[in-house]
């Protein structure tokens, strides 16, 4: 027995639902989980669902073909399906912060988040000692104005060979260039600092604390060539006060960043975000 | 057109999905939404589809009858069915305290709560006003030890006599008894001023300010014979510290509780909430 | 027995405390509530001291009078003092929303909110009915571009003739001129339906819906010249996910909206809050 | 220059803030910070006060002489006197989770705890490669039914050698013995994974999840000889479903104990905290 995720999308019709279910089953499969959603302004339908196949009589890349053929054309599905116990692999930017980078290799570690990591990558070396010692290999990839062109083609290069299958900027104070984007659409996740779209850009805790707020947050997206505009997978905020400094506003920004990072990552990780239209379908 | 909704349940076994949406599928209905829920622990499987039916070529009594001989009978599924623009019919049990029934009024006046509201009941006259403002029968019903009995069959009759589809207990400080719950169940939905189990029973306040507690909460919960112990619907909880007296928390409460007693509201009425073994499923 | 507030700041310097509080002492005060902040990046100090004063002796004026030339003068304090027991005169500007409304009106009702309502003014006759029924002087003004510097001028008037205040915007649809807002600098109090600085302006639930964001908040702040950037006083949020529509947006805003106007009211009446550099002090 | 921070209570009088400061003030010492509460229901009266003291003139033994027969006296203060910079002493009792540990462990290391660990003592040998990591000697008790009275004598001897102020039981599982306490009142401090007094004991989250309770939470109380009933520092919660399974409960647990435990830590610290009648002052 192996268990699939597939996680779909297409033009909003009629009789979709029966057709994908009719299909695993007359497949053997059995379906165990399903979600659904309409986005009923632009007629968009996205479902999500989890079926056991039988080990014997298939294998996952018939069953994708067969899928295909059977309904994927029929309804425009554009369709995405994936192996449960396979593990996606994931690299690690980061600076030289290390708050985000502790909670991920502790989740990782405890089996909370089911993941590979082949390496850590970073523009400084402060950080080599954590990756050594939880045992991941640890790149630093210089960036200045003048390298920044070379550097980016030695990290294209390290994705590749590691065979990277989405990337988390854990507090990574680097911009990411569109051509890197561009291998990886949809596929790094950022944590911002702030609400957005309150504060993006550099330093949003100074600016929160200028401006007086009664609330931080923080804000886990998808990157996209605009700063800070890509599509919001999962934002939180807390209170602060007149009471509180910067200095405040950055330590309780760390429990909130750790906190909207790794929720983030939990749901890339099982297959529960859908993008469109700069905006991402959530399933729970 | 007309929509319905089918909420179902039964022992998990293969296949039931599709079994359903074919059927759907077979008498020309369409599904607009589907959501789905399997206890592992307990093997039970949950469903809720909302579909459109042609007007024209079958009742909602023949739909149901031809559900249960070619899907539910098969699979042991217990099954409502619901016509989505009939409006359910609401009682409102009261005491003294206001502020939830304004509530529910303001938010039945404004379209938010799509229900009918027979009636206002209550064991005190002095909220007699607020229903006639709103052009709402009010009904007092003197309860003492004396009377118990007879005021419970003279709710029971009203409650017949004006067709009710569920009870809410906004407030309504006298405990309902199992003759009238057996009339009801699953169908009495209680506030409760403390995010049960903790402090169940009367003065909850009291005792959480006795406490030294730092939340304070609310739930929403049906009412089952052992008090306070019913399905939870709905829980939400807000920050109190030294500073607030009894009387803080009770103003603090009061926003809790028009907050959760409307959202468990909403949650019945669209026919989001299955109940088993005295917890709840609650679909979003 | 009298009871009195006093609100003060200054440059901070050594000794302010033990000189207002043996000032105080000298007079045969009894201070039951002291609260006090230093901003050390600008070194501005604030105090907020609640003082009972013996009947008899002195005049609350004579108090004023001999804090000023004893203690002020000195410290370069900027005081106000308020006696506890004489209810601020609020005006309510409104459109035609009218939940705001509604709850500003329950809980003044309802003791919670201790003002006095000398009336309601609206650019639109809608929610005129209310206020007949809550027995609230209901004053319509009509805003358009023609009449503006008119309708201005009469609401300056009503305001004058009234003795008010303080002003509360519960969500008034229109520009409030920069002449009103020097007759009332830091005493209007407006709602935004969104976690500023983010979606400022018209239509806020609309931009979140938009940018797909997964929270939603409301601010209450005070009115300055810049739309939507003056000082603010309490702020709120809650999560939202791709199920909820527009109008979902728009339900979920009315109970923050409800929630962070009236917080903020509290904390306006009870004279904690204290404004400066376009930031606000908020005592607890 | 030296800062010092003064944390006092006593029976509610006339006069005792300006008492306090004028003492301050008469030698030569700066107020920096405030913080008062009078609880009315028992007329009990609170205050902390930070202060600077000039280096030269006095010691802090005498102050604290000096306090104690100029104002401590006169009005019944109990008074606990601490030099700011004289770092806490706490001891580290861990079983063998390691989430409150490492984040202890990480905010230490940061700074954002101002504290000395001077050892890790657990009752099993899992966690003592953490303890290696972070350079802190681990002692290993075994705590069994024979062992246990030997065991607290030797946690006794070493608390005492390593002049520990402070103990946190970091999901520590083992009861606390009476003598124990009495060692440290209101010293020892626990974090208890439901909101308390919900789920007392041990399992909170399968009581929860057999409840079918929509929030969990976590507490943070100074331990007493009653399980689970002593006062309350800090409480959270957040939201569940039933979606949740019990390890989905535990591992949101995880985050909720971590930021609650690491919250009443530094409050602890900064001896914002007051205990009287099995609750907790707690300044901001």
């Amino acid at each position: 027995m192996k268990r699939i995720t597939l996680v779909m999308n297409c033009p909003d019709q009629k009789g979709i639902i029966a057709a994908v279910t009719n299909f695993i089953h007359d497949t053997n499969g059995n379906i165990v989980y399903i979600d659904q959603y309409v986005d009923r302004v632009n007629s968009i339908f996205f479902m999500r669902v989890e079926c056991e196949l039988k080990e014997d009589n298939q294998s996952v890349e018939d069953f994708k073909l067969n899928f295909k053929k059977s309904v994927g054309n029929k309804y425009n599905l554009k369709t995405d399906i994936y192996l449960n116990n396979a593990l996606p692999r994931m690299a690690l930017f980061v600076s030289k912060y290390d708050h985000c980078l502790y909670d991920i290799l502790g989740r990782h570690q405890s089996g909370e988040l089911k993941i590979e990591i082949p390496f850590i990558l970073s523009n400084h070396r402060d950080l080599k000692g954590i990756a050594e010692r939880f045992n991941i290999p640890f790149y630093y990839v210089s960036v200045t104005k003048e390298t920044k062109k070379a550097a980016e083609q030695e990290q294209i290069a390290l994705l590749q060979k590691h065979k990277i299958d989405f990337i988390v900027l854990a507090r990574y104070m680097q911009i990411i260039s569109p051509e890197l984007i561009q291998h990886y659409p949809n596929k790094i996740i950022n944590i911002h600092h702030s609400f957005l779209p309150a504060f993006p850009g550099a330093k949003p805790y100074h600016s929160a604390y200028e401006r007086g707020v009664k609330i931080i947050g923080a804000t886990s997206h998808y990157v996209t060539e605009e700063l800070d505009a890509g599509p919001i997978i999962e934002q939180n905020t807390t209170h602060v006060s007149h009471l509180n400094s910067i200095d405040d506003f950055i330590a309780k920004g760390r429990d909130l960043e750790r906190i909207v990072l790794s929720k983030a990552l939990q749901l890339h990780i099982a297959r529960k975000v859908m993008v469109y239209q700069n905006k991402t379908v959530v399933f729970s």
